[in-house]
């Protein structure tokens, strides 16, 4: 059977990059797909790709252009056939840098920016990659002995769980927020149409926690030191709970220790 | 003390015309701001405001374009003063007209149109009308003894029961059913804001039913004929639960029943 095959979204720093890392170095011999908006800027990707040849392939993808992730399609297709694994990693907190504290901060264009890459980038990829996760060998997640009950492929969605709209306490954030729950969405009507008859696909929304990354850099001084996950803390969190899909764990949105995350 | 005032956003057909005709009829003397992106094809609206002169006021206001809603809360601001009910009441169901049956009919633009005027639309109408609201006068929905637990003024969201995503058992319509559920998440953020401190407005979605309007159409023939309700009834029973809302009720989504929807 042909290794299996991940391909990473938003690969070139944070939690994607980590999602490589993680692996190459522990499951090896799976290869790793990175897609970036720009590879000639993303060094460390480069790097780890120069440690690991013929097991990183780095690949240009702006998930905000629908050709180009069509185009991504295409190539993927005829190089590799077919893929086990998609992480959606690439997110904004808003195109300011900062979530809106008030609707003072509010702005069409702020709200469609952060939805056009949090949201519509998922489910486009989805789109276009689905049917190279319907051809994958199941080589991420949990395979129950029943071979009705097998998945082929699995699509993880980053969100937050400031996108549960039912854990919301606090508000602010709007443009974030609403583009997770609109995510979390997503994730549910993917697992619903991939879901059906066979090869089956496994959908799920993962919060990573409040991870040390550029995107929640303005907060950290409001994060508590052990709340604050290193992204290999997080990324290894979030490849247990991938380990333990199957399909009776499509459909839903879990947090970062596996407890699931209301809508 | 001065009328109640209501704008009803999307008024120039289906619920947001039926709101109009509802409120003029039975909500004596309370005025009616009713915008619409085309005025001058408006003829019912025209129409009902030749029969009700004084108490129905025709604005031009396209959602999709943030300075004509900040142009016409101007106007709001310097005719009236003050409001004390929004219902955002525009929507579509996709582009092409019809909710994508699968990932093949899914397109980013039409994602996006969908968001921008379904989602986007109603926060920033908040955006800019939310401080008239806040300057009403509680003159819908029911008001507390307790000085400390009245609100100034009501936002209502047409959501729809597919844009929840706990209750979404059969997928397909992948923007519609993503611009409610983002749209959700903004009710709740909004109750949330503005619900802090005084004077509070009251936020909620609202889910109509399935309605015979335009945006519907091409779904009737499945729609067992007891379920389809006319404009007429769908506001009815949304009046109802308009009149019944107070502060305890705030960001939160109802049926057309005044049962709660889950998010």
């Amino acid at each position: 059977m042909a290794a299996s095959i991940a391909l990473i979204q938003g690969a070139s720093r944070g939690l994607g990059l980590e999602f490589c890392k993680h692996i190459l170095k522990n499951k090896s011999p799976a290869a790793v797909i990175a897609t970036c908006r720009n590879p000639d800027g993303a060094s460390e990707l480069r790097g780890l790709a120069a440690q690991h040849p013929g097991r990183l392939t780095v690949l240009r993808l702006d998930v905000n252009r629908e050709e180009e992730i069509r185009g991504a399609a295409e190539r993927v297709k005829e190089s590799f056939g077919k893929l086990d694994l998609i992480v959606n990693s690439s997110a904004m907190l808003h195109p300011s840098g900062k979530g809106e504290t008030s609707l003072r901060d509010v702005s069409a264009q702020g709200i469609i920016s952060t939805l056009t890459t949090n949201t519509v980038g998922p489910l486009v990829m989805a789109k276009y990659f689905a049917p190279l996760l319907q051809k994958g060998g199941g080589g991420f997640g949990q395979q129950p002995p029943e071979k009705a009950k097998q998945h082929s492929g699995i699509i993880v969605n980053i969100t937050a769980k400031v996108g549960s709209i039912g854990d919301n306490g606090l508000g602010g954030w709007y443009s974030y927020r609403m583009s997770k729950a609109a995510l979390n969405m997503a994730t549910r009507n993917l697992s619903i149409e991939l879901g059906r008859g066979r090869p089956k696909v496994v959908c799920v929304s993962l919060h990573p926690g409040t991870v040390n990354t550029d995107l929640s850099r303005p907060y950290h001084k409001n994060v508590p030191k052990d709340k604050l996950f290193s992204t290999e803390h997080s990324v290894s969190c979030l490849m247990s709970i991938i380990d333990a899909l199957n399909v009776d764990k499509t459909g839903k949105a879990y947090n970062w220790d596996g407890t699931e995350l209301p809508w």
